[in-house]
């Protein structure tokens, strides 16, 4: 075996020519064994086996710098840069992160996880290198699916005037996390077609240089291609066809579906799920709201379910989508696009649903501001995994949703504490008329209250669900159970706290909170998201000329990286009895 | 004289043909005459005199759906809308505002301000109409200027997705505000220059069809150009080219200072400024900026200062930009790609130093948290007209800032009290290995505070300026002016306050803080940004558990528009005798 051998690249580059189809076959092995243990992005590091082996030939990291766009496809470049332990030896599995990560290594120069960011960074690489007068090979490379990120085509836009060398790796697998939608799409599918000599070529359009290369599983080839690019001294794209799945059959037959496996049988072929399964059984946000959404369309022209290449997150599995027909549009990773068509789609009269991951809606931060909000159109955002309990890499996280909607003017941002508050609020919103809501789509589990109140008007105030003296506890969303808890425990402890569930994440009820000002001493905030900027915070400055303690949780301004959600949310003193603890000492009473 | 009788763009579609020329040049004299006399962005709408009138012939708006990008450039077509007065008439030249509006004119489909928009809004237009079954013509009017912005792409990109009828014409005047920078520019040269015939061609490779125009000052000939779009089945791109300031040689002559004129002499052909006189004598935040920079570029090849095409805002004219050469990198208008250049810049040892309006840096959000942040590189942001005395259109508030900089982890956003602080804190920026530094340069004028404190490290804590007892006031960047005038006010009511210059915008100084929560029964907090997410709410919570009243004073999340700068800080209780009054009331006293 030489996979177990290679401690760096070093040892890739002493490798004769004729060992490299083996060591690829090591490689894809290990990608599909890790993988089926402890899940991860299958179909895209499949793909990239032999241009990473052929990469780590022809370029000498750390001296060359070598950036992967999303970087989730890293793992044979994990493997062949000192980390193939974590890839070959079950209890290593989750040593090393699924992501491109400075502090495992320093053949990687960037945390990162977001799409389309690749030619950017290596425009700036390049450029800090001229500056200094140095020489080295600066190389992107960076899928097909992140080529409809508008930042991708700023970076390559602008790689066009660098003057000098850059090498951007174009690794087409025909595929994104779904299919693939957008006119430069056609010109790549032209491209392959062609052999690269179709006349419509986006890349030249741009002003680089072109290659192509067919044969993206032919190390060789990869190998000879790259070695004529090294030392360039102007911006080249090579555009590389590979397969998704490459090499492991089901991946390729049902490339969406295996984009990300969740740990799977491999000798039987398993059956990958993707990440919120769409044709369980059982209930959850994502199918709930792709059945709502469909059952509204039949009788609603207007309502349109728009999604940015993460259709799965609200239910819209390949039958509903066929079903949904023209009523659904993904329009692939673009999300500052698919904030600023929403509100277009809302000023002609449709009803527009979008729904989207917290971490991806912070690219539409300005299409937010400047158009949705400033434009105030009837249009609904559904927000996941927007909670501690969502994706626990640095890269994902999706607990900063409050300080960014917060500020927004004009959207009403609610945060549901079980799924009939959500699908209440979900029906809610497409009637509402006062400008865009957006929901905070629950993530810690389907919890249901059957008697959970409904309004008139969620844009409104805050709900309490159990009035007490002395102490309220103001628990948002996620964090409502935790609430509970905490007034449990104050009960135990001869407080009977009031509950109340605020519904709107972004606004603080004044006249409520006036009202709990008069009659309690210590008002608690509880939220799943960070402090700064929070929904505690603003409840907090409400209450400032009060007479009265406010004590807020949440979670910490900081890039913590996977975590535990339950030790990170004790880390803040989230648990029930520390909180509880706090409010007894602020009451000037022992626990 | 036609453009008096003008009321409606039916009245436009009554007139001879004939009647065009005279028409255009009665509206260009309106551009002019109305810039000169109250400023505007002259060479821009000087650009589409033809192409509006010839939109308005074909078109039938409000029917027919039509979308300028940015909507700088829409004082032809209010003109053509019924507001033609608003550039005729002295007395009534600032009754329009400078950008496309719904709330003067049914013909505005969208307030905006910001670039590359309108082929996404279009996309949604054109789709709700298709699912509506209803037929008419939806027009996207886009800048070359504009294209570089990677949400121009991914509209495009989805454009060429939509199956039905959709016209962008790509008005080129061959300038951005600055210079156009990107591989696109090249592109579209060699299309004007083969009249559209290169083969070479970024929107057919795009997947959309493709029509070239060379006379866009050619009325009769846009009609006719447009006229065989109107009810076109498909998605199609008209390239027409036009010149900037057409009409009026200065702004021929000299685009980037013409690109928006202050008040001007029309008759001497006068002399326009760039929103900052950059070549002025007066000391301001621009220039001393260029200057610095430059100063250290001489010694320091890592220092590069970078623009999203404004290059004026940081002081960098024509003049300074030939002297900084390598030093300096204008990426045009493409700011998610700025601020991850910048990140790659400074991984490979480069000092950036981006300078970016506030407003703008929105586009930006999730590059400063993923790439910026994330990665903790050493990077300076200048951050301009973040201040309510910044750009008071609704499409362009800068003072959103704090909320937007304040939840990004690892980030320290400092705001200067004064020059001498300002250049202070510029300084020890570049040098700080802690992480990315933002600075919000003031805007409420050049203070001077020669006896400001340095501080050795300024991530940490707050200055206080001013020992008291009773009531303290934290008076964070532009407002600290008004903290010293409110501090002045409590003296004469026998309050000697403590005056605190936070310096940092986005983090408590909870050590001071809980310092004066001892001695202190008031605590105000002053900033003219927004009240939600922004400093004080951070002093709140951070206080909240103290026997303390916090008073905070900040601006409305809210899209106010054309406001007066003092008239909205005093209806926020925003003056000295207001905030003095509150602070006396809390202390229990009358004022």
């Amino acid at each position: 075996m030489y996979l177990e051998h290679i401690t760096s690249p070093e040892d890739v580059r002493a490798l004769p020519a004729s060992a490299l189809p083996a060591l690829c076959q090591e490689i894809r092995d290990a990608v599909i064994t890790s993988s089926a243990a402890v899940g991860g992005h299958l179909g895209s590091n499949l793909a990239v086996v032999e241009l990473t082996v052929a990469l780590h030939r022809v370029f000498h990291t750390p001296h060359d710098k070598l950036v992967f766009d999303v970087s989730h496809q890293t793992y044979p470049h994990k493997m062949l840069t000192g980390r193939a332990r974590a890839f070959l030896e079950p209890e290593h599995f989750e040593d090393v992160s699924g992501f491109s990560s400075p502090r495992e290594s320093e053949h990687d120069l960037f945390s990162m996880g977001h799409t389309s960011t690749s030619v950017s960074l290596a425009c700036g690489l390049a450029k800090a290198r001229d500056l200094a007068g140095e020489k080295y090979d600066v190389v992107a490379v960076i899928g097909d699916g992140s080529l409809s990120g508008g930042l991708a085509f700023e970076g390559l836009d602008n790689a066009a005037e660098l003057g000098s060398g850059l090498i951007v790796v174009v690794n087409d697998n025909e595929w994104s996390i779904a299919p693939n939608r957008g006119g430069i799409y056609r010109n790549l599918a032209e491209l392959r077609a062609t052999h690269g000599t179709a006349p419509n070529n986006v890349f030249r359009a741009l002003g680089l240089d072109y290659r192509y290369l067919e044969g993206g599983h032919d190390v060789a080839a990869l190998e000879a291609a790259l070695a004529e690019l090294r030392g360039c001294d102007h911006p080249v794209v090579l555009h590389v066809h590979t397969e998704k799945g490459h090499g492991f059959a089901p991946a390729v037959a049902d490339p969406e579906s295996w984009h990300h496996a969740a740990p799977f049988d491999v000798t039987s072929g398993g059956r990958a799920h993707t990440p919120v399964p769409a044709d369980s059984a059982d209930e959850n946000y994502a199918n709930v709201t792709g059945a709502l959404l469909l059952d509204w369309m039949r009788t609603d022209r207007r309502v349109v379910a728009v999604s940015a290449a993460t259709p799965y997150i609200m239910g819209f599995t390949p039958e509903l989508r066929e079903r949904a027909g023209a009523q659904f549009v993904d329009v692939g990773i673009a999300e500052e696009h698919a904030v600023t068509y929403v509100t277009g789609l809302a000023r002609a009269g449709a009803r527009p649903v979008l729904g989207i991951y917290a971490t991806f809606l912070q690219r539409a931060y300005d299409e937010l501001w400047h158009d949705l909000c400033l434009n105030a159109v009837p249009a609904t955002i559904l927000v996941f995994g927007a909670s501690a309990f969502g994706t626990t890499d640095a890269t994902h996280l999706g607990f900063f949703d409050v300080p960014m909607l917060g500020s927004m003017p004009g959207l009403t941002y609610l945060a549901p504490t079980c799924i009939e508050e959500y699908l209440d609020m979900l029906s809610w919103s497409v009637g509402h008329e006062g400008g865009p809501v957006a929901i905070r789509v629950p993530v810690a589990g389907v919890a249901s209250r059957p008697d959970f109140a409904r309004a008139e008007d969620y844009g409104q105030g805050f709900e309490v669900v159990r009035e007490g003296a002395g102490v309220a506890v103001l628990a948002l969303g996620d964090a409502f159970p935790l609430g509970e808890q905490v007034a449990n425990e104050l009960a135990a402890h001869g407080v009977r706290a009031t509950l109340v569930n605020p519904r709107r994440a972004n606004a603080a009820d004044e006249g409520l909170l006036g009202r709990l000002a008069v009659g309690h001493r210590v008002i608690v905030t509880l939220e799943d998201g960070v402090l700064e900027g929070g929904f505690g915070e603003r409840c907090a400055r409400a209450l400032g000329a009060d007479d009265v303690r406010v004590l807020c949780y949440g979670l910490p301004r900081a890039f913590v990286d996977r975590y535990d959600p339950a030790e990170l949310l004790a880390s803040c003193r989230m648990t029930p009895a520390d909180v509880c603890a706090d409010v007894l000492a602020a009451l000037g009473r022992e626990a």
